[in-house]
């Protein structure tokens, strides 16, 4: 089978190192062709560190219509994700789109519809799916280990981000440029996560979010969202951008026992009866059931970025299951647009949510945008270390 | 100093424990003289374990008024706190109360102005400010190690409770017999603790209770509270009574870095350079200050109840300071109705809160209780290993 012909769309953070990779030879299965970018100092950075052989177009249009390319992989600001996707899949296109799927889920809505009715295969930049920390504990929690979750709690405050992070892009931070803070640029994988593992969504959520607290920004960087679920469960997430050394703390409470992912291990506290029996048939009054700590042996590393794209390649070329279909993308994205509507309207989001209202509040924010700042000033920020 | 005769009203699962331990001579410069219980059999109880020279009651008044005590511990259930302590002012007591303070606000600050008026010494049994690791906590908090704190986050599910437990008692987990669930029967410590080591009251509180989740009982035993503090700090406070194994974490999060409590260690991941400062100064984008994981020292162990007794009787000998005044167990017990009210109403909860709204709702919740049990029915349970 040929190689697949893959090219990108924004060579800046992310993209470029997705551009390097393929360039390298790293992904089996594709070769990379073309980059695109409106910015000329990236494509200078292209013809200098991808090789002369790469095509390099300033328009999305042009690397779309050169037919170079079988595939593309999305790297631009959040906001154009949608649009760029459903150019793509217009073009023929298969289609990995960076996270978030998009600032607000009408948007993404429609980006799936597009996908679905292309027939190509679409995927989305959810890396940390291949962590097997999560993975495992997906499987675990699927596989019924814990019986239903009572409980979820995540602590995920170690996204500190200085004021010299926030000013290196004029996009940044903004609800112009970026549409969101936190919620939209750090958070995507853990709100994508935090539905995969568990394989429940939400019925209702009040979230409160803080805005611009400790930094000069206008978008959410202080973050708690309370969650009801249809089976009674609850869940709390916890989040900002200005807590040193923060913390990454994953418990999910079930009948069985309780799951915990700290300090890159999963622990499982496993009841020997489960909850509701125990509680059935005890009669001492004060008593809980036996339970032992178990340190899941987790193996492999995670494949991350190189290893989304490796599936998402295979799954062009030989039709096999992607880990990350982007039409998920839609979820996290929920739950992200959820909490910032409870905010902004001091009150309970029902799921799914008011896709209009959301996306109406969100043009207000973008109206009233203080700091529709010179976009031409964003640098590249060497990435290594982050998601 | 002639030593203080202390009484006991209420010799059921913490009196009895209080009553031995005076009995048996355990507290210098206190004796046991008597006790009071409405129930025959506890005086049975107390006339085969506490010798038979201490004097037994029916009722509370006929201690108070028998010339033979100087100061009274009320280990009675919640509702009757408040009152008996103002009985017991009245007749020039010194009085140390169990937790909690009472049940609604009103009734304590009436407690606590009769006992200004007396001018006896007034302590609460919040055994748990004599724990080293939170009375550490404390004084680091205090002492400003933290800096301001940002964040605070106490997850604490260990409670499990079987329906045996509930059934054990009548009055147990009913809004006559208790006046409310796991934030007025098992939280009073962890409410304390929260504003005592922080030094802060929340400026409002939102707050989700679930009543009788898992559980026969009409009380809430399920609570996820979201508190706003004037500095800006934010807090979540997560408490349950049917997971098992629960967990008890409390972190605290501030400029100079972060302390957490868990598994009887404290951890401090100190800075060495304060947020605030490394943010003004710092230009690289992505990066953070410094970070030291210190295990703080904690000597000496909990000297939990009788501690308590033996500073209470401490003052009342020598005017020694208290450990746990009296007066501050309107603290906790405010952001326990705080987290009641925010469900009732489904709204923010401004604090001071509105005491007169709070005991309107509550006798609500009394006269449609449909769990007036027997409340003869009462058992004493073995405790030890509780709080």
């Amino acid at each position: 089978m040929e190689n697949i012909r893959v090219g990108i769309i924004g060579v800046g953070n992310m993209g470029s190192a997705h551009a390097a990779l393929l360039a390298e030879g790293r992904i089996e299965g594709a070769v990379l062709r073309a980059v695109a970018d409106l910015r000329k100092d990236r494509l200078v950075w292209a013809a200098d560190n991808l090789g002369s052989s790469i095509r390099r177009f300033e328009q999305p249009a042009e690397l779309f219509g050169s037919g170079e390319i079988d595939a593309v992989i999305i790297c631009t600001p959040h906001y154009s994700h949608p649009a760029l996707a459903k150019e793509a899949f217009a073009a023929g296109l298969h289609v990995l789109v960076e996270k978030p799927a998009g600032v607000y889920t009408k948007q993404v809505r429609e980006m799936n519809e597009a996908a679905a009715a292309s027939g190509r295969v679409f995927g989305i930049m959810y890396n940390q799916r291949t962590n097997p920390l999560y993975a495992k504990l997906r499987e675990l929690v699927q596989a019924g280990e814990l019986g239903e979750i009572r409980r979820i709690n995540w602590i995920i405050t170690n996204w500190y981000r200085s004021q010299s992070y926030y000013d290196s892009g004029g996009w940044r931070a903004t609800w112009a440029g970026e549409g969101g803070g936190v919620l939209l640029n750090q958070d995507p994988h853990q709100l994508d996560l935090w539905q995969w593992i568990t394989g429940m969504m939400p019925s209702r959520i009040r979230a409160f979010c803080g805005f611009g607290r400790h930094r000069d920004i206008e978008v959410e960087n202080d973050v708690t969202a309370y969650a009801e679920y249809p089976n009674g469960a609850t869940a709390v997430f916890v989040t900002s951008t200005f807590e040193t050394p923060g913390t990454n703390r994953l418990e999910l409470s079930g009948e069985k026992g309780k799951m915990v992912v700290e300090d890159g291990k999963l622990t499982f506290h496993r009841l020997r009866v489960s909850e509701p029996e125990f509680n059935r048939t005890y009669t001492g009054g004060f008593g809980q059931p036996e339970c032992w700590t178990i340190d899941v042996p987790v193996s492999g590393t995670a494949s991350d970025h190189p290893g989304i794209i490796r599936n998402w390649i295979e799954a062009i070329r030989h039709g096999s299951p992607l880990l990350a279909p982007g039409e998920e993308g839609i979820k996290g994205l929920m739950l992200s647009n959820a909490m910032l509507l409870s905010s902004w309207t001091d009150d309970w989001v029902t799921l799914p949510i008011d896709e209009e209202l959301f996306y109406t509040k969100l043009q207000e924010q973008v109206r009233n945008s203080s700091s529709l700042k010179d976009s031409g000033s964003a640098r590249t920020l060497d990435i290594s270390g982050t998601y």
